[in-house]
């Protein structure tokens, strides 16, 4: 398997993969979180690197940074959800959150306007955010094209600490845009540790396993920068990806592989009912005879890694669903009340969010001479 | 010849290289400039690109900007004395001035500390800039780790409209720091034509020939960031570089090479008696017979680039020169009397320049929340 940090990819099989490129599973370390969470028990979190660090820090109620990005592009859905739940869950634990809106990337990469950038980062992920549970104290949401003057020069001296083959070995086809790209990301997990930002300290970077290049290479060039700002290397845990409601990939052009935060609570029944991926059989006779396949039901998938936080409930629906006792149309019905239910909710809490978005955006100071 | 902007060159046909390069005369041009000047009349500029819309500026009382930019490195000497008579009078032509001091440039390529660069931009390069009669009206001495946001993120965006292609065709060999080494210069040519810089205006940047690379780098990327930022296509001129005392190149790291404007009057006797190349003959009497030839005499270079204001008189040091009644001893005393006439003069103003530092100096605010 290649991965691509450009592209995202589908992991039919993490723990060959976590093998492959060298990622820890997590469960050993989870046993010293303090507060539980199904996104490590149902191993939506599977792995991790260098996560010892943000443990100890957690456990001595050291200072310690969740750093994300967001490509602001199309709508938020349940995808996204899982991010943040991720981000919530880590500022639980006393992480200070910066999430930077990857304007600079996005505008390089797929030459986006930066107003439009700003606009639907706030629009469809600040507010989905807040919404669903980050608060303003220890957040940080930030624009890569508004980071201050030392933030921007870091994202220039990364230069010397790399090489055109280790760029290429990375990210295969090289453009300009793509190193530009390439070390404004750097800059993004390592400015946390910025002087200005209150210096060196333990920084966790959650993302999908395409995104373990990146991670590797910041940790490098980190090591390589040692002797100007001390950088302690960067921990990341890497996540599974939501499947798509047809399986497959959520495709941001397609708002049939996904549920929008914003669809109303009847589109989401309907996408469900019509799109929703099932591990049932062609009949119901020959499902009640047979079973059905949760492990490849996409509705069951949603209950697991999103819906349904009770261990046993979830275990009698996966063990009613194998045994025939319970057909895809109740499967479906099942996941449909609990989005629908969550849908309601959050988008009143939405209301509520849009008041505070400002409390949360890092304000640049204007030029002066 | 092969234009490498990494390395200086010894351009030895400049007419030559004009015609290859593109490069058009400025000799039909300076006659519309209202203030003469050896610079010209002498061709110490001898080249141009795109000057037309300086002279229309001047003439007609327009905005421009004179861009240059400095690597702080070794002792300022006659030859930076070269480019600040050049920044004196275009700034007397109403030329707004922006002086970027290239401290990430130098970081990157010689692995320079930023606080090294600053100090001596400022000892070295300001306070000489002043003493040569640099106004701080209209003056923007700025630091490339200081610039502002918009300036920063130019330096980025300028990524999209150029290609490894381009850039390996230009530089030969590349790395990732001369490609971010690179782009900050693009955006040091481009900023000063930002909305938060008064927005599209002429811009001239006097360099020497193995800049033109730079040069046409940047009004490639500048024609093809129309649709974004409307920039007017820089200008630039082309000026001689004065030859190191010895002929050849001045070198930092060789003190006998060059004259610094912080040595002593005495010293720099000393060098022009014991360094100064000679176009002069072996003996006294075969100089006499046959005359000396003050085309490759660097003492003859120095009062034609610098230090003999006054055509008739440097037309009879010529003559007499290459008739043999001017002896080589005599030819250097009078650069030595000139030389050090200039020195003491300007040493007193360096004391005088050393309070005015701050007015000149772009600051930059400090980082809010």
């Amino acid at each position: 398997m290649k991965i691509d940090p450009w592209k995202s990819i589908e992991v039919k099989d993490y723990s060959k993969t976590m093998k492959e490129f060298g990622i820890d599973p997590i469960a050993t370390l989870y046993k010293n979180l303090p507060l539980k969470s199904i996104l490590f028990s149902r191993n939506v979190i599977f792995g991790h690197k260098d996560f010892g660090k943000i443990i100890d820090a957690i456990k001595n109620k050291e200072p310690f940074v969740m750093m994300t990005g967001l490509m602001p592009s199309g709508k938020f859905h349940l995808g996204h959800k899982i991010v943040a739940d991720i981000m919530v869950y880590f500022q639980k634990m006393g992480a200070e959150c910066y999430i930077a809106v990857a304007d600079i990337e996005s505008n390089l990469t797929r030459n986006t306007n930066r107003e439009e950038s700003k606009k639907l980062a706030i629009d469809q992920y600040l507010i989905n955010y807040i919404a669903l549970g980050l608060k303003s104290k220890k957040t940080k949401f930030y624009f890569q094209s508004e980071g201050s003057i030392e933030y921007n020069n870091l994202s220039k001296y990364v230069a010397k600490r790399t090489t055109f083959n280790e760029l290429k070995s990375i990210y295969g086809g090289l453009s300009p845009e793509k190193i530009i790209s390439a070390f404004t990301q750097v800059a993004d997990i390592l400015h946390p540790q910025l002087k200005e930002n209150g210096g060196p300290k333990p920084v966790v970077v959650p993302v999908g396993v395409d995104q373990l290049p990146h991670i590797n290479l910041t940790r490098d060039i980190a090591s390589r920068m040692k002797s100007e700002y001390n950088f302690i290397l960067p921990s990341a845990t890497f996540n599974k990806m939501l499947p798509g409601l047809k399986k497959g990939k959520m495709s941001s052009s397609d708002s049939t592989s996904y549920i929008a935060l914003t669809d109303s609570p009847e589109e989401a029944a309907n996408k469900i009912k019509k799109y929703a991926f099932s591990g049932g059989r062609s009949t119901i006779k020959e499902h009640r005879e047979k079973g059905g396949n949760p492990d490849i039901d996409v509705s069951y998938k949603y209950l697991e890694m999103l819906f349904e936080p009770d261990d046993k409930k979830l275990k009698k629906i996966y063990e009613d669903y194998r045994s025939g006792a319970l057909l895809t149309g109740e499967l479906k019905q099942i996941l449909i009340e609990k989005v629908q239910k969550f849908l309601k909710d959050h988008q009143k809490k939405r209301q509520k969010a849009k008041k505070q978005v400002d409390k949360f955006i890092v304000k640049t100071s204007p030029k002066k001479r």
